[in-house]
């Protein structure tokens, strides 16, 4: 890239997204200077350490100070907070952004603290791991991911398309939506799935008749699968269905009675019913994997090691007993 | 390994895990010769094409013919009718195992039709990929997963030993337990994960508000990690349901009185129940990698293309506007 987009970029939070944004915007140039901040002295050390900015500021008023880009990378309960200390600091013309799994409410809490003359265009990169903090970011999380924007009905254009920009230098596409649409969409393809794996989690550490042990043992079934974003951070998480509860709730409902309908299935014998579900479901993978937005590869491509060639335990008969 | 364990190993069907224990099995001479026969012709064909066998049989009572270990991998709804077909062909003193995910009523449905002097031990390599068919297989796909034996109560301790000792060969570890205690357990670690799988991906399939499309391109927030086992094998899994209804449903039920307790913490914004969930499931994911049962890189260790460092669409002036 020839020029950055953005002369000044501040970060607010640097835990996996800020941190993989502050790599990455470096990585390809999308920013001149980057400056970044976290609420924690600790935090804001070790993003010195790793050198994942130009700067350290340490406070949110004196990160924002002279910036043309500001992404509010924090837990969505925390958003509407930031945007009022950030506020008065911010500079005339400034794009402000953020990256909540959650847009209606993160929009509702934070515009009203954000003075006229600031263009505020809320987006969410939708990528991440399981991993949390400073140390877990990377520069490529976000390539090959979208990151959906929700600008308000009135927002100046040519802002939407700088930030659209920005997030194209980090390897991401771009979708445009509302965001009630976005919250809907969310909710079914993140929130749910999050929630059920948290809970399926929760029920089998609960168990009498099976031990924590067993369901770690044998976790291979399946089970496994399902931890990864069940350790995702508790504190972003209960943001989220806090803050998305109407759309969250809706898609819960609609997931409760298909699991209804199918408990019946399996009382009632009815395997035609299991059969064309399970068929129809095959469909939506394939989907996803020519989407390239998943691994074809057996197991997500998890690896296995070879086959032992040790001396087995004792010697047996050739021939049997 | 200087003898092989078993003379002549028989194995009823060669789906992904028939022609695994196939491949593994010729890796590490855990057997002689290996025998292998499919339902339909072009599967056998197939096996031979493949070479996952030294002799491919066109009928089940011919593949056992003279085998000391006979394993059934069959669908488990298939197990009884295959037991009746092979019984009257069994050599005395033959192990007659099976590799389906229910053990009580597969046991149920093959017992009586196995002869006096067979050794009947059934058995779960709990171990899988979302592919099906024989060239899905793989040597490598029981190191360092776990094979749980339930022998029935008076099953021939060598028996079950010799069959112990063929999984270690395969890199398996080795429990036994009783086959309702296995039903219980694999009710929690795979079955109901399986079935809340298939639920959602159907769901989010079915909504009229958020296309198909959408689901497919935001999936990476978390929903593709459920397409993957909702992309598993819809006969498999049918039979898995209907063969262990009461221990899913059971546990289906706990599933379901915790989702409850979530949707009303959710409801009524009770942000500390949902912290104290989502804090406990973390530990459990720790103790699955710590096993060996998962690895910890982050997302299942999905890589990651490189930052594009193609010219971006159209230059932007570096102050901005």
């Amino acid at each position: 890239m020839s020029e950055p987009l953005f002369e000044r970029l501040a970060l607010i939070g640097v835990g996996l997204i800020g941190s993989s944004i502050a790599r990455a915007a470096r990585a390809c140039g999308a920013a001149r200077t980057i400056v970044a901040t976290a609420r924690s002295a600790a935090t804001r050390r070790r993003a010195a350490e790793l050198e994942l900015a130009d700067e350290v500021a340490a406070t949110n008023g004196a990160a924002v100070k002279d910036a043309d880009l500001v992404i509010v990378c924090v837990p969505v309960g925390q958003c509407g907070a930031v945007a009022a200390e950030i506020g008065p600091h911010l500079r005339e013309g400034a794009i402000v952004s953020d990256v909540g799994s959650v847009k209606a409410q993160v929009a509702r809490d934070m515009a009203p603290h954000l003075p006229a003359g600031i263009h505020f265009v809320p987006a969410h990169p939708v990528a991440g791991t399981e991993y949390s903090g400073p140390d877990a970011g990377f520069a490529e999380l976000f390539v090959n991911r979208w990151c959906i924007l929700t600008p308000p009905e009135h927002a100046d254009p040519a802002a939407v398309e700088r930030l659209s920009a920005f997030w194209q230098a980090l390897g991401s596409s771009v979708e445009t939506m509302s965001a009630e649409h976005h919250d809907l969409v969310l909710a079914i393809t993140s929130h749910v799935p999050h929630l059920i794996a948290y809970t399926i989690v929760g029920t089998a550490d609960d168990l009498e008749a099976v031990t924590r042990s067993e369901v770690m043992k044998f976790s291979a079934g399946g089970f496994r699968d399902f931890t990864r974003i069940a350790a995702s951070d508790p504190t972003m998480w209960r943001d989220v269905f806090l803050a998305n509860r109407e759309a969250v709730l809706e898609m819960l409902g609609r997931f409760n009675e298909d699991l209804a309908a199918l408990a019946r299935a399996i009382r009632w014998a009815d395997g035609d019913a299991l059969f064309d579900l399970f068929t129809r479901t095959r469909a939506v993978r394939r989907g996803i994997v020519e989407l390239g937005q998943d691994s074809g590869a057996p197991d997500f491509g998890r690896t296995h090691a070879p086959l032992p060639l040790a001396p087995l335990p004792r010697p047996y008969a050739a021939d049997g007993e």
